[in-house]
């Protein structure tokens, strides 16, 4: 009856089977409009189902509009309902293509990658484990859009023992990730604010955010006592400002207590505000953490941090610390975007933190990145000797280093991947294509000892191969 | 000597703790410029503490540009740092007020809550250990934007036997939660489109998301087809349109079938794009769920799904089934915006998801809900009888009522707190302020029913306070 056919391999019920053939014949037109259906007794005795699995299909597509029913009379189908022959077809293209892996054997100095190999993964599931079964309901549902009570209190005590900045809970703000914050941010103070100053070299991703939410960015050069502030001295009301001052990535210089002063002046004049970046702060291998600009004017100062490097990216917990002003402004503007973090990882890391294992895992992680760190400045230094010089304060997980012998022609350091080693040139962090030649960012975090040896074994070959064709151009242009 | 002190119930290092003294001295001008500090040496002695403390804190200080040093001179205090009086002052004032915690004892109908005692926290805190301990290093970094492979394709399974979807792993987005999902539509495509068609009336926090993008907002009137797609017959290029064809939030309706191919034959003339916001289509009482409008044109449909309400809204996950000519702009955005969702949950989801629990708490939670439901309307009718009507199709976890005495005045609804029980009109969902009197919509998926029955009871006594009132002014206006 009707072409109907039933088929227990696709697995969906009967109902379903039929409702979506009644379907595909009323729109490609083989049931017309005003088409009388069979009496349900009828149709189910023909294809030996259930009377019920008719009525039911019956009236699910009479709640969808493909049926009517007429009192009296039967079951209709509807009108207005026009042909549609091939939407449905099946989609047999190729798949669309996928990101390219990374070839398993090329050994990648990102900058900014932890070492995931010793993360605690043991500590942190049973944290976690503990966080689903022992927390109250409201965990399980939003949860308050300014992050969990706990976790904020937990990061207030973390940031005084850490990095001696004195705070409310109640100006701490949870977001996914410091790449969630500054979208945040951006739009939260896009009010007043509609250009941003940012440090020239600097990260990437932020800076887009900050464009794709239609900022102005000023670019601001940074040199060895972190950005040059002098040069923002003609600064008027309604510029924001985004500084690495611990650790200014890439070029790791720290932000002199001078220009500090210089530029909090500044916001305090203009009522600019000042977003710092402290993606790392936490290792500093020669001394104590850098104090945080924020703790010189908490009013100015929106210090954003993180747990992507400290624990794992994996995780996108940051969090923000907000002049108390700004603190309603934000947390309304967050509720708005309906930005929240889930409660539960929220609150199993609020728990791993009271009992203190972030502080060890932290302690426990700097002796490994100095060894790291050391290690790839002697490899450096052995295999490149005075043509290298390194630069930037001992912290982090990055140092910059600089090539003299290249610095008057483009090594095309992306092709040191034929070598099977990927190099980061400072340029790919700057707005001025080319204004950084012969200058490289390494980041040691992710990689073993071993890999670091190879590692510069392979661009020491990549480099020997590249000068003679160097040399033969020269020659070949004279 | 300079009068520095250590204190150890703070818990700080003693570098620690004399660099902050040294750091405040200098900036309050205690220590001028130019004053030389005593010899490492002797400056250990007579604070009878180790001598490398001492080295440590100068170093730190000249890191930080508050000290430089002369060879064969000494360390002294550097220039150009000018008086900080009492910005480091603690701040002693009042905490900012937080959000008021609704009174416990308040039986809130709020919309669109599932039952979170129920939710199965055994099981995925399983999951989520497991997937802590097992997963590959990649999962405890960012992860692949678009999503954890695994749940990609856990989820295209779902989709084909939940709600008849046949798309490939590649085309569907991971996103946290459906409120992220649009903020990055609303980016993705604002090279394109200015304007969104919403229905009018239907959820707020969308349209919010929309309007900080910079959108125009467009409300098109719902009635009890869904949304009148007619209104559109004018449209052109660079409108956006987002419906919830499945069942209207808050009427209920179902998108009849010709204004599905309306719409769609309206989007295809235009280029247009229609965002289908499947919320909670997994949960019809009466029949199966209805076929979402994606599978009608799978090249101009962006289904929108959540396992917000399936499960729960603290998961933070949420999916996107996107049009293969827009994976890419879509998923570029999301790289350049930086949001990610947390690999691991996305890991343990899609375990949870393949081992067939996701299936059995739906399934679980229908009839639950279904009974809810019933009840509800149950205790409705009998409290209120002819009076009140309730409409919308048989689904999901709220219902819209009608009031039918109280449409010519405008009951105050919000003041039945005052009894003990929160309700809420449809006008709070609405651009129209007072276009729906006497209409609400009640969400029980969160409510046990003792708590239904206890909450329709204090609404009758508030609404039998009202309408003397209400007679009495009646009179004294004659």
């Amino acid at each position: 009856m009707l072409g109907i056919r039933f088929e227990s391999s696709q697995g969906l019920s009967l109902t379903r089977q039929l409702c979506a053939q009644l379907r595909r014949q009323i729109e490609s037109g083989q049931l017309p409009e005003g088409f009388r259906l069979p009496p349900t007794r009828k149709m189910a005795a023909e294809l030996s189902i259930s009377r019920n699995v008719v009525m039911e299909s019956y009236e699910q597509l009479m709640a969808e509009g493909y049926l009517i029913s007429r009192v009296g009379a039967g079951t209709f189908v509807a009108g207005g309902i026009k042909e549609n022959t091939d939407r449905r077809a099946a989609e047999n293209e190729k798949p669309v293509s996928g990101q390219d892996d990374a070839s398993e054997d090329v050994i990648d100095f990102i900058a900014g990658a932890p070492d995931l190999a010793l993360f605690p993964r043991k500590q942190w599931g049973k944290y976690l484990q503990q966080a689903v079964r022992d927390a109250e309901y409201t965990l399980l549902d939003y949860g308050d859009v300014r992050g969990d009570t706990e976790l904020r209190k937990a990061i207030a005590d973390y940031l005084f023992r850490m990095k001696g900045i004195q705070c409310r809970s109640e100006q701490i703000i949870i977001v996914s990730g410091s790449a969630e914050g500054f979208l945040l941010l951006s739009k939260a103070l896009s009010a007043a604010f509609h250009s941003l100053c940012i440090e020239e070299p600097t990260v990437d991703f932020i800076r887009d955010i900050f464009k794709h939410m239609n900022y102005r960015l000023v670019p601001v050069p940074v040199d060895r006592h972190g950005m040059n502030v002098e040069s923002l001295d003609q600064w008027e009301a309604g510029h924001l400002v985004l500084v690495t001052p611990s650790h200014q990535f890439p070029t790791g210089s720290v932000l002199s207590i001078q220009r500090r002063q210089r530029i909090i002046e500044m916001a305090e004049r203009t009522g600019n505000y000042i977003m710092e970046d402290d993606y790392d702060s936490e290792f500093r291998f020669k001394g104590i953490p850098v104090p945080p600009l924020q703790t010189l004017a908490p009013s100015r100062v929106i210090h954003v941090g993180t747990f992507s490097k400290t624990l794992s990216p994996g995780l996108r917990i940051g969090y923000l610390v907000i002049p108390k002003q700004l603190v309603e402004t934000v947390s309304e503007m967050k509720e708005q975007l309906h930005l929240h973090t889930p409660p539960i990882l929220q609150r199993a890391l609020a728990r791993f933190i009271q009992d203190g294992h972030l502080d060890r895992h932290i302690h426990r992680m700097k002796a490994i990145y100095k060894q790291k760190r050391a290690y790839l400045v002697g490899q450096l230094h052995e295999c490149f000797g005075k043509d290298m010089s390194v630069h930037g304060d001992e912290a982090g997980m990055h140092v910059q280093v600089e090539f003299a012998g290249s610095d008057s022609v483009q090594v095309p350091w992306e092709e040191a991947i034929r070598y099977g080693v990927k190099v980061h040139s400072v340029d790919s962090y700057s707005l001025l294509p080319g204004a950084y030649p012969g200058k490289l960012v390494f980041g040691y975090g992710h990689l073993r000892l071993d890999e670091i040896r190879v590692g510069i074994q392979r661009l020491k070959q990549f480099i020997a191969g590249q000068f003679p064709v160097i040399h033969e151009k020269k020659h070949s242009g004279s």
